[in-house]
C-alpha cells in the first residue's frame, strides 16, 4: 500500500468520522441511581429523622440516591439509550448496591 | 377546668389526632436535587473525564446531584405537595447553589 492510499485511507476515516458526528444528535438522559431496598441506608435514615425533628410527622422513610443529567450526542435515540444504559452500569451505579433507571429527552 | 374536662379535652385532641392519621393518605414523592447552572461542579466534570477515557466519546456534560424518595402520609394530594416543598427547602436543597423539583404519586 503506497504512501498516497494510506493517506487517502485516512482521510476517508476521518471524513466519515467528521460526517457521522455532524449527523449525531443531541440528547439530555436523567439518570437516577438508588440503594437497593435490602441495602441499609444510613444518609436516608439520618435525613428522615431531621425531617421528623422538624416537625415533618408524616414522614414514614426517606431513600437517597444519585441523581445525573447526562449530555451526550448519538446517531439516534436507540443508540443513545444504549450508551446510556453502558454508561450506568460500567461508572454511574454500582450494580451490586444500587439500581438505576433513567429518561431520555432530545435536547 | 376539672381533672375530668382536661382528661376529656386530651383524649378528644388523641382521638382527633388519631383519626387524622387513619384518614390520611400515603404518598411517594421522587425529588431531583441538581446544582444551580452557574455552580462549578467537579464531580459531574470528572464523571465527564472519565466516561470519556472509557470510551463514551458523544459524552458532552456531566451534572451530578441528590436524588430521594420520600414516603409519607398526608391528608391528600395538595398537603403533600405543599409538605415536600418546605423538606425541600428546608433540608434537602440547599436554595443558594441548588434547584429542585419533585414528584408525587400515591403509595
Amino acid at each position: 500500500m503506497s504512501k498516497k492510499d494510506g493517506k487517502s485511507k485516512a482521510e476517508k476515516a476521518e471524513k466519515k468520522a467528521r460526517k457521522e458526528a455532524g449527523e449525531a444528535k443531541g440528547f439530555l438522559a436523567r439518570v437516577y441511581v438508588a440503594l437497593k431496598p435490602t441495602v441499609n441506608d444510613p444518609e436516608g435514615l439520618t435525613i428522615a429523622n431531621a425531617l421528623g425533628s422538624l416537625g415533618f410527622d408524616g414522614v414514614e422513610g426517606v431513600r437517597s440516591g444519585k441523581y445525573f443529567q447526562v449530555r451526550l450526542r448519538a446517531a439516534d435515540a436507540k443508540a443513545a439509550a444504549e450508551q446510556v444504559d453502558q454508561m450506568c452500569s460500567r461508572l454511574l451505579a454500582n450494580p451490586v448496591i444500587e439500581t438505576y433507571e433513567f429518561e431520555l429527552e432530545k435536547a
